[in-house]
């Protein structure tokens, strides 16, 4: 019972969750650049969709989200009307109007009807907020300042986004996949925890530059590992090609700061340096000494 | 109306989300270490917490928060009685217990009753999912890997802690303190905008280094730019001592993969290995000269 080893509570924060909207039905009142913000984050979620704005107040990206796009799945060309217009069901309501009167009242309306609800430049009314958000396939990183101030919470961001390797999403991907592979391979709940140990025995074998790669073919040639418990590693499985670990990303890493140091490891640099500082003053010394003879 | 600039909808994500728990009521239901996990997150986020479970279900850190550190704001020594324990206006349900057919029926009168609820390890019956968190005071980093796999999902986790730059937290919190001394100072909802752009050059005119160890007496100092618009930099706030920039955290970044690297510029080891095989040879060809000689 002592408190050595327990995390500290750190109050002052938000609850972030991933809130699930698959199949779910959004109301997004409102058509500016901000509407089309939330439109591509609930949409990213796989939410079923309502605009409710007339068109003289749709920004370009909503426009091209409507009628280009069409990843509106209904769009009312029309203002707010009132209460009646929250009736139609929906799990969610977001607002982005300039009327902060409007978007006060829609978010009583909403909270009375126990929808969750987020008003664009009213936090303290809203049931949640949001945050800077990095997406890469399946990885969603969102980053969260506590409103402390617009620009650190933008710098912040781009730390955490340089530091993430290029190909992370995609290496996601492919553990999702195979993984997905061997579920249907091995699909008993009781194999759960030996499934489990297999894809970490994986993830620890091959780097993300490895996974990032991967085919359909390797897969199933490391699935075929599975029974004997067994993960062939990439060089087992694609020969000695494609062995470099995951010096890119660690290069990537210092190329964001400082562009060239990146590429040049400084013990290479130095040893070229005495090559090339002998090489250079031999050249004097033999010059000199033959011009002497 | 063209395509080319608006960012890509990319479905099959979550929508992240930073709830609004400050002054609202979550029920917990469960006393191991996921409910204790699930505590901490919800006392991050100032909620008011009542703890359902009986106590010989109470891991250590459980008993720990309850007993010790009296960070549940009410606990119940009993069971999950059914839905009239739900009905204790609670803004949130959370259920962490072994029972999978009593989680799914919590979550279904949750539902029922419109509260939000997460119930561990039967994500498909979830409102919203819990992600990995990273916690540096006003910092908070959600990762969600969608739920491709554990261990990939701790490893972009450690990949992204690593890359925050440890004092990140504490500039952030400096950055908000400073903030809130200008609004106290030019409270004028007109002065906004100029505000902003204010704070916006502290933040680029001083590295995090540089703000995760302002001074109150140091954030005086800068405050009297403000006037005139001006913001002095740490070298003028500080004289010429703590100027090195923000290579500590460039060091750190490539010191977390190659503890010696990081240390050494290449330009500065090539140029002291020009100078060491210039001076190697040099003494070699005089010595074989005075030999001669």
């Amino acid at each position: 019972m002592g408190q050595a080893d327990y995390p500290q509570i750190c109050p002052g924060g938000g609850l972030i969750i991933s809130w699930q909207l698959k199949r779910k039905r959004v109301l997004l009142v409102g058509g500016g650049p901000v509407a089309a913000g939330r439109l591509v984050n609930v949409k990213d979620a796989d939410a079923i969709v309502t605009v409710i704005c007339p068109s003289s107040g749709l920004c370009g990206e909503m426009k091209y989200r409507i009628h280009v796009e069409k990843s509106v799945d209904e769009y009312q060309d029309r203002v707010f009307g009132g209460k009646d217009d929250l009736m139609g069901g929906y799990d969610m309501v977001l607002t982005a109007i300039d009327d902060a009167a409007l978007s006060r009242e829609i978010c009583q309306m909403a909270r009375a009807l126990r929808i969750p609800v987020n008003v664009a430049d009213v936090p303290p009314e809203c049931d949640f907020y949001f945050g800077s958000l990095i997406r890469r396939g399946p990885l969603q990183v969102m980053v969260s300042t506590g409103g402390k101030g617009p620009r650190i919470a933008a710098q912040t961001r781009r730390i955490i986004q340089r530091a993430i390797p290029e190909n992370l999403g995609q290496a996601i991907e492919n553990v999702g996949r195979l993984r997905a592979m061997l579920r249907s391979e091995a699909p008993q709940a009781a194999a759960g925890p030996k499934r489990m140990s297999w894809m970490i025995d994986v993830c620890e074998k091959w780097s993300f530059d490895e996974l990032a790669t991967l085919e359909e073919e390797e897969m199933r040639i490391i699935l075929r590992g599975w029974k004997d418990g067994s993960v062939p590693s990439a060089r087992q499985v694609r020969g000695i090609r494609r062995t470099l670990p995951d010096s890119k990303s660690i290069r990537k890493a210092i190329a964001g700061r400082c562009p060239v140091a990146g590429y040049i490891s400084p013990w290479l640099a130095g040893f070229a340096g005495i090559l090339l500082g002998s090489a250079i003053t031999s050249t004097l010394f033999i010059v000199r000494s033959s011009k002497r003879a």
